[in-house]
């Protein structure tokens, strides 16, 4: 502020003013020089972004990995033969691809096992015959043991309307939880969130009132006959009661029954098992070291496990070959970068989240610098965003800077966008990294998410391909300018 | 600019100056009043709008319309027995819907019949057994008769490298036009653009050379074994020579095998024929009137024929059912348009245009103005941008009008672009109105695209309503603030 003061004209004499002039002239010459080289750099990144998706588009090298995940492996719940089959896989990859300090991170991770299929029917009356329920035991639900069990269903949209009823209208019974997603959310991320505490709390809040098990409606956009598994908790306080997961048509065929009949009743069987010891699998990691700034890490990850129905195409091989993808690309056009790139499949992030927490843990021992932190998680479908978020003290400057980007991705149909991240990424916000989201069209996530119907056939060769060029992108940009 | 100087304070006195104070302070509450309601005005636009998405993303009611027409119809070539049915539904829709004026506007299609299914195979040596060819003939293309047509393949990119060759190398042998989709080309319409010449004119310039027949690689964006049908084209002077798509896997396999072995022969059986005489079919048309504007004309619209394989879902049930959909969601909410709402279902885009040509006709003999015109024909997948056009002298203001409303899409993933609008629109450019085309995600359009897979099952309902809140929005904006 003084020096603008003194550099008013009426302050100097001639001879002053002719040096504040050629001052003044080269402060022009040099801004608009400054704003000629930004412009050109834009252009630079413009092509070198296009030659990414270019590369991206034309070998799609993301979806023959997804196949040899998904086809050759299959699914891989944490702790299972698939998952240590996947391990093998992702270090045997990225080892192929030429990454540096390619080493599996080991962690411990919570074993459940479904057992034999399970199986559910409304029971009959002597006026109407039995109808079977499609379904699947929730991860992590106890079983119910080879006798079943059985029970008037009592149905319920929310917790509230479940403690109005109280443990006495509850008690042996089998709650109902039903209700749907809300279908105006155009995120379907958002419609989940508003529905889903239903399948992570419901048994436990059901078994403290007493009841003898839980169904759940399937968390899902649409009215099928898919039904979806997913995580559901215990607390110590309360009984453990045996829960399962109807599709969303026999949801509703139940809740039209109930509407017209007393007294209906469900049984069913599940064979599932917590099991008391832990099991050993691994967070693989690799990376391009960077030149002169390689302590500070750019990650790029997705996680390796799924649930233990379909093959986890979109939840989350998509992910984790999109990730493979994005340092493939990069190294393919010769990208030397400053800072170290790395990718990171992530361990047990369906049923326990060890994967992330081990990483986090063990970057904040080792004292690295992770700068910024991308996962793909939400699904190989086209993108359309990324989600940024990070400590409040940090948050507004990351993300100016990285809106001075998003006119680079727009031509990609890519907005940047509040809020974000990943449950993987998520423990390192402490740690002062920016936390980014991709962010893909959602409108067929939750018609395939945790269900047998998870499957490669159901990835899209090229929005899977999009996806991945737009994480090379993003690395290439934060590794370029930085978020100073 | 006269004005201006005047107002300048140093040429009044100071009575003058107050009432140039009064003035201008004035000038500045007007002013601030007017951003104010501005400002209010688009936060009403940008609820109302909300209010749009909702009820389609509740309803689904395009996706039920979709349904009745791809799965009790089917497809409907122009003059078919499967179109007549069409426009006897649309009509009974747009009058159950309580629109004005319902009618059908008769035009003259031609006629061109499959005939009994198509087959073709790479014939044997004595080294190797028959490759069957999954096909289509080309729509419009005559057929080979019963004893069919082979001959010698010559595999060709384009049409200069057929010129190259030239009538002694292609006399009587079978042209095979090989160009694939350029795969780099992040909208897969651009690709499409990039390779059709080989579907539409290929018959025509190897029939000039002497060729006895054409095989054209599928117009795909993918590897996979579905054949796409489509228009070709010929014109006096030459023979018309017969015509068949072959899947893309099946075009890999065929150049593959012209690798290595000479003289390699294919042979294949057409049934089609075009008819000499032509039918009658109809554009289906209904509106919602205007009040104070009635004589200003929106248009909104897609085809309702389609090709004779699959059920013409997303190409272009799904632009009929979204049309329509987009001005029952208008009076479910209430809105009552100042100027006319219009929807078209034009007839016979797929091999004709009879349909587009005859309605601008009739708008330009009844001197109806059009003042915009929009066209949803590119698939019913995920919305994502508007493109605009319209004729040079009129375009920049029109399209810096637009512009002004972008602001209420971003949030729904949707761009406004220059360069757009439709095949049925067009004929109405001379007419200065302003033409529209929804954009959707288009990735997965030319795997469905003129093919027996383009069905009911592969549209999925949100993107379909998404697309149709889009429509019945733009709608809404264009009739509120005009385009002067």
């Amino acid at each position: 502020m003084k020096f603008c003061k003194k550099l008013r004209f009426g302050n100097f004499g001639p001879i002053c003013q002719k040096v504040a002039l050629a001052a003044l002239g080269l402060l022009v010459v040099s801004t608009l020089n400054k704003i000629a080289a930004q412009e050109q750099s834009k252009d630079e990144d413009a092509l070198f972004i296009q030659r990414i998706f270019d590369e991206s588009l034309t070998e799609k090298q993301a979806h023959a990995w997804l196949g040899e995940l998904c086809l050759g492996i299959g699914h891989r719940l944490a702790g299972s033969e698939g998952d240590r089959k996947a391990v093998a896989w992702g270090l045997e990859k990225m080892r192929s691809m030429g990454l540096d300090s390619v080493f599996a991170q080991t962690c411990q991770v919570p074993v459940w096992r479904r057992g034999a299929k399970e199986t559910a029917v409304v029971l009959p009356t002597f006026s109407r015959e039995s109808m079977p329920l499609k379904c699947l035991a929730l991860g992590g639900s106890v079983g119910t043991g080879p006798s079943g069990v059985s029970g008037e269903v009592v149905e319920v949209q929310n917790f509230e309307e479940l403690e109005k009823l109280g443990a006495e209208a509850v008690r042996g019974k089998i709650v109902f939880f039903d209700r749907p997603f809300d279908p105006t959310q155009l995120n379907t991320f958002r419609a989940y969130g508003g529905a889903v505490d239903q399948r992570g709390q419901g048994a436990m809040r059901a078994g403290r009132l007493g009841a003898a098990a839980v169904l759940v409606r399937s968390m899902a956009s649409g009215l099928d006959d898919w039904p979806h598994t997913g995580g559901t908790y215990y607390d110590e306080k309360s009984p453990k009661i045996p829960a399962i997961a109807i599709s969303t048509n026999d949801a509703e065929r139940l809740s039209k029954l109930l509407k017209t009949e007393k007294n209906v009743s469900v049984f069913f069987k599940t064979d599932c098992e917590i099991v008391a010891e832990e099991a050993e699998s691994a967070n693989v990691i690799g990376q391009i070291r960077g030149s002169d700034r390689a302590d500070e890490i750019i990650l790029v990850g997705g996680h390796l496990d799924s649930w233990d129905v379909g093959q986890g195409a979109h939840d989350d091989g998509a992910g984790c070959a999109q990730s493979l993808d994005a340092l493939r690309i990069l190294k393919k056009l010769g990208y030397r970068p400053r800072r170290t790139l790395r990718v990171v499949l992530f361990a047990n992030e369906e049923n326990g989240l060890r994967g992330g927490q081990k990483y986090a843990e063990e970057a904040a021992r080792k004292k690295e610098k992770t700068l910024a932190a991308i996962e793909t998680d939400a699904g190989g479908f086209t993108p359309k965003g990324f989600g940024f978020d990070a400590e409040k003290a940090v948050f507004p400057a990351f993300f100016e800077k990285m809106k001075r980007h998003e006119g680079l991705f727009l031509p990609y149909g890519i907005q940047f966008n509040k809020g974000g991240g990943g449950a993987d990424i998520g423990p390192l916000k402490p740690q002062n990294a920016l936390l980014i989201g991709l962010q893909p069209d959602s409108h067929r996530y939750f018609d395939v998410h945790h269900t047998e119907n998870d499957r490669f056939e159901n990835v899209h060769p090229r929005e899977l391909a999009a996806g991945a060029a737009s994480l090379a992108a993003l690395l290439f940009l934060i590794d370029k300018y930085g978020l100073e």
